[in-house]
């Protein structure tokens, strides 16, 4: 570390790099210091130029050279001593969710060319800069690093941004702006909507799902397994189901890992889980459809009943839920300056209603609906809202769905075969997973599916999978984007899927 | 737990679910008891039965009830009282990788019936038992628990197995069957043959790889993405590309994540990884290719030198195979009984040898090849046992690859247009991980697609990704199951995927 100190108060001299120019926030003042320069121009050049050496454009970095210096992260910038000095251009440099304010001052050291150059340099290249970090008398509001600006002594610019920019990032990350950059602009320009602070913390956010999901999932001894995507048969009916070509074959995209879960625990695997993509050809052009997400899904063996599985999944919940509270809270509020929302609430344990309850709370309501019917989008909304006010919670458990809605490999309920043993768990009025004791016997199998008009012929080798002994298990299946994007209260799936992909978008830049 | 104990000595009463009945380990003597009893079938079916409501087959489960009964697992089961008594009937049971034996005796509460419904239920069928746990005077060498074995006071049939098995476990996990049973009969029977001890570890060590890749990576800051498989425009070039039908357009299927994980570098997430399946449509039949695998992709933005990168790739390798070594022994000694192999060595930090050291070390060992020839793979073998020998290493990076054999966005050397700032990672002579630092400037990246006639038009987007400020990163893509196979010295890449994808199969049941 070239830190330089002494017994007066000690001077941090950091090299900088990699950070983002962002902007000038005093960009008038810096325009006209340019102007007064252009004018002086000729003056300027012929001048001697004492930073000679410590600016300019740095050759593209090819791994020339391994210098034995050690380089500072915005992040790690917070020392102490203050200084003065009339200076002449300044902006905001930028790395990840880290803002500082950094100044370019005619000095001993520094030249006017210098000045010049650095207040020239296009917004969002990269820079190198060497500098004194000083604290600052007023807190910069404006900044990640409140007390503490960068005099600098070098900038090097180490990629250079285009001069005109399809999108600004401090357009992009004002609050409510999503009527002036809307989602298609933004998703145009992704790499530049990306650097956003907010998207910074969205994905490190939708990280921590999937760490937590994991983490808990194995401490409760699941194993994880990967499973193709390409397969012969269409895993969930024959609808909505991508076709891939396959040497001389015709081959489709999964729909979900269901087929290979299953068979995982058929195995003797006995609980698994799994991370992946899944397709799904649907032309829903909706705020929560996509035709490719992320897909959390898990599978367990149980002894005696499927609750064993509902309670494990509704403990993961609350798992996720906690640690995104507790360990990334800082991001969360990030989140929350541009798009604000309540506080995403939970009960521990989860509630777990059934159907039942579910559809008479909303009769109580004013909705017209029969025991049987499907939940609609509105109803879903609603139930949420209704189940808000008289629980207190987001997130909640509805058990024991009508049978006609579920598919062919869902266990009935014993005792009466207009139910069945399957639930949706939901965030917020939405649904973010849907699960079931699965059918683990092949004569039952074969029934349901004829009753379900689908073709024995097609499933076969499904059915003969749990010829050799298969125990009792349930499981269920989580869409990624939509668990951040319902935890952080946004409007739109796109926001939380990093290169989304829906009927009309097909590539992300 | 439903556990009696007694002061003169303790005995355990277990109630054992979700077992699957191995192997009648005195098959012959049970088989003479069947038929005596078969002989007088009539006097025991008209014998009053006192086991009558404590065996049986049990009704498929459908959650309709949830008693208040513990279940021990197997591997938990290792107490301590002796008994003895004169047996009937046993057989093994076996539970994930841990197998017991366990005996229905006649007595004062097991009927003749029992032990002869016992002695008849088909392999591989799943049973709940209740009994009592005894430790035996000699140990049971073909058991995990060799200390204990079970005596049943109820055997009941939770889901039986057809009676003629397709593939018998025994047979399965015995060394050196590949004759006897080959890999398109285990993968036709993949249920089956994925319950031997052997493939239970496997999968648990393929697990671990991903699971310490992770913690690894996650330690260092990087953060965890997810990317898109279907995609636009084949990201590696138009050959080998599986095609899909998108609504009304073509679209392909991602041969890597190489485009998505870069963008994320330009979006300034600095480090990411991505873990999915990445799909190649090569008419390759060999023991190490597949048509979809398990990509582990990192990339990262570094300072000055592309060696920075390197060296934490190194590391994380160190850290998976100390973690595979300590965490997950007894894994790799059961897979180990079937196929043997010497323990996989590496050195700390990892070995790394230029390329032109590598060609070096096998001309000087009599192989016929040019400066700038492309390794074949029979030269990669030899060269890793070459290295084993000097080296005494089955892990090693070769740097510096020439610029001719790598694609176009791979960094040419600083000095010499003839090498590139690009590296392989190889394991046991074969390659795990390819990777480079990569083009971040638009104007070179467009001259060496031209140079290697890349389309232009096919890659503007792409190209255009490095216009808005883009830091120098350099990355690589790891195969999965290439990882796992060669870590436990395996020799066909089918063996380490649990469903593989390969030109001939596109189904795994």
């Amino acid at each position: 570390m070239e830190n330089k100190e002494n017994s007066s108060g000690g001077e941090n001299q950091p090299s900088k790099k990699g950070l983002k120019k962002q902007q000038k926030a005093a960009e008038k003042e810096a325009k006209k210091e340019a102007r007064k320069q252009a004018q002086g121009e000729q003056q300027v050049s012929q001048e001697e130029d004492v930073s000679k050496g410590f600016y300019g454009n740095m050759p593209m970095i090819r791994s020339t050279e391994r210098p034995d210096r050690t380089i500072l992260d915005l992040k790690d910038l917070t020392p102490s001593l203050k200084d003065k000095k009339v200076w002449q251009c300044f902006f905001v440099l930028r790395q990840q969710k880290w803002t500082i304010q950094a100044l370019v001052c005619v000095g001993p050291n520094v030249s006017k060319q210098m000045v010049k150059f650095s207040a020239g340099i296009n917004k969002e290249s990269i820079i190198d800069v060497e500098g004194f970090a000083r604290t600052v008398d007023q807190k910069i509001e404006s900044c990640s690093q409140h007390d503490v600006e960068l005099h600098c002594e070098q900038v090097w610019v180490v990629s250079s941004a285009a001069p005109r920019l399809p999108l600004l990032i401090e357009d992009a990350v004002r609050p409510e702006t999503d009527d002036v950059i809307n989602q298609d602009t933004r998703l145009d320009n992704r790499i530049l909507d990306l650097r956003t602070t907010t998207n910074q913390a969205i994905y490190r956010i939708e990280a921590g799902v999937c760490k937590y999901f994991r983490d808990y999932l194995m401490e409760k001894d699941f194993i994880e397994i990967h499973v193709p995507k390409i397969i012969s048969a269409a895993s969930e009916g024959g609808a909505n189901v991508f076709t891939v070509s396959y040497f001389k074959d015709k081959a489709y995209l999964a729909q979900s890992p269901q087929l290979y879960k299953q068979m995982a625990i058929t195995a003797d695997f006995d609980r698994v889980f799994t991370i992946g993509q899944v397709f799904r050809a649907e032309d829903s052009n909706t705020h929560r459809h996509l035709t490719e997400f992320g897909g959390l899904d898990l599978e367990m063996a149980f002894k005696f009943h499927y609750h064993e599985v509902i309670e494990v999944i509704g403990d993961m919940f609350v798992h996720i839920f906690k640690n995104l509270r507790d360990n990334l809270q800082e991001e969360i509020e990030t989140v929350g300056r541009q798009y604000k929302s309540e506080p995403f609430k939970f009960l521990e344990p989860s509630l777990v209603l059934t159907y039942k309850e579910g559809v008479r709370l909303l009769r109580d309501n004013g909705v017209d609906m029969g025991d049987e019917d499907d939940l609609s989008t509105p109803a879903e909304k609603l139930l949420g809202r209704l189940i808000k006010q008289k629980y207190d919670t987001d997130f909640f458990i509805l058990d024991k769905f009508p049978l006609a809605v579920r598919p062919f490999y869902t266990m009935p309920d014993p005792t009466d075969k207009k139910w069945s043993n399957s639930y949706d768990m939901f965030m917020r009025g939405e649904e973010i997973l849907s699960g079931a004791q699965r059918v683990h016997c092949p004569d039952l199998l074969s029934e349901r599916a004829k009753e379900k008009g689908v073709d024995l012929e097609h499933i076969k080798s499904y059915i003969d999978s749990f010829r050799y002994g298969a125990p009792p298990h349930a499981g269920g299946g989580i869409g990624m984007e939509r668990v951040t994007m319902l935890f952080l209260g946004l409007d739109n799936i796109r926001k939380t899927s990093m290169f989304p992909r829906d009927p009309k978008r097909l590539s992300t830049p």
